[in-house]
């Protein structure tokens, strides 16, 4: 079986989950967190020498990180992978978005907002800066989903979870998606999708 | 013929322009740049609704944004992707490093020094910050680079591209490659590629 180490609580690292639940796909969770050094202590290290969650880990031994990467290797072949090239590289383009213009805004806020052990890094203008590139960010996918029900078209596609992990914890992070009716139905699309299991979901210790 | 929207002297722009050279895929280049709000012009942000370069256009008018996603389309199923699934994520795994922790730190750096409409955002604290970050992503890839000629391993893939569009120039943000000597040997294999080309290069317009 596959181990996915990560934080329960980070979006970065409930993407792998939320795929795995939507695949029917068994794997084993290993808590390591970033707020108590457990991604920095020399165990963890020796496995993932960049120190950060998620981290996947095969029965044989491989190792991979980056929690987009991570999603492509599981979703091969699946209905959340479109087999058109030119679809799967727009598939990835919202992909590198995240990791990009999203996830260093929206999960940046969330996580200086929602951890005490980081609050000390949120000063006035660096919490001002992430609300405006975070605002931008999600202009552009209100943008895309008012004209589609998925972010590459009719169907949910990995980038749709890539972007659902922050984006529907966004408010969390003081973004105010009263103002985004098209991606708050797209939250609802996603949560709508068979075998949709919330941020802390584990699988129960006798079905993994 | 493909059209390629881009800034000449960004890194970012640069990546499928060498590809194409690697590869020799005719394109034509059109330049506009974020320095002189070529990309916030009405007739770009209509092409690009997130005002970015680079851009790519096919013949019949589809469009493509983010680098790495165009160098994925343009490079299928060339020798720079690797068939099997498992080193093709962990290609895509330096990929999306390279947008999240490599380009907001090392690319930013460079922006902020080389680019006199930027140097008023480049505040003591934030260059601090960029460098610490910057250094930390550059020790990422000096040591996998110690274990193995390319990131992925023995043969070069769209992810040394990716990471070799700003990593080249990472002294002109103020990087110090001299302590970095697997990166210098790398970015040498990567120059002695056969058709490699430089930043600034454009095809010949008859050849185009």
């Amino acid at each position: 079986m596959i181990t996915i180490y990560g934080m329960l609580d980070s979006g970065n690292c409930y993407k792998p989950r939320l795929l795995c639940a939507l695949l029917g796909i068994p794997f084993c969770h290993v808590e390591v967190s970033m707020l108590d050094g457990g991604t920095k202590r020399p165990d963890f290290v020796a496995l993932n020498p960049k120190g950060q969650v998620p981290l996947l880990v095969l029965e044989d031994g491989r190792r991979l990180s980056e929690s987009n990467a991570i999603l492509v290797y599981l979703g091969e072949g699946s209905r959340f992978v479109p087999a058109e090239p030119f679809e799967n590289a727009r598939m990835l383009q919202w992909m590198f978005f995240e990791q990009n213009a999203h996830e260093l805004s929206v999960a940046m806020r969330r996580s200086l907002t929602v951890y005490e052990e980081r609050r000390h890094l949120a000063t006035p203008e660096r919490m001002a800066d992430l609300l405006a590139r975070g605002e931008a960010a999600l202009v552009v996918m209100e943008r895309q989903l008012a004209e589609a029900p998925f972010l590459v078209g009719e169907e949910p596609t990995l980038a749709d979870l890539a972007l659902y992990a922050y984006t529907h914890l966004a408010q969390e992070g003081g973004f105010d998606l009263s103002r985004c009716p098209a991606i708050r139905r797209w939250l609802g699309r996603i949560e709508a999708l068979p075998s949709h299991r919330p941020l802390t979901w584990l699988p129960e210790p006798d079905a993994a």
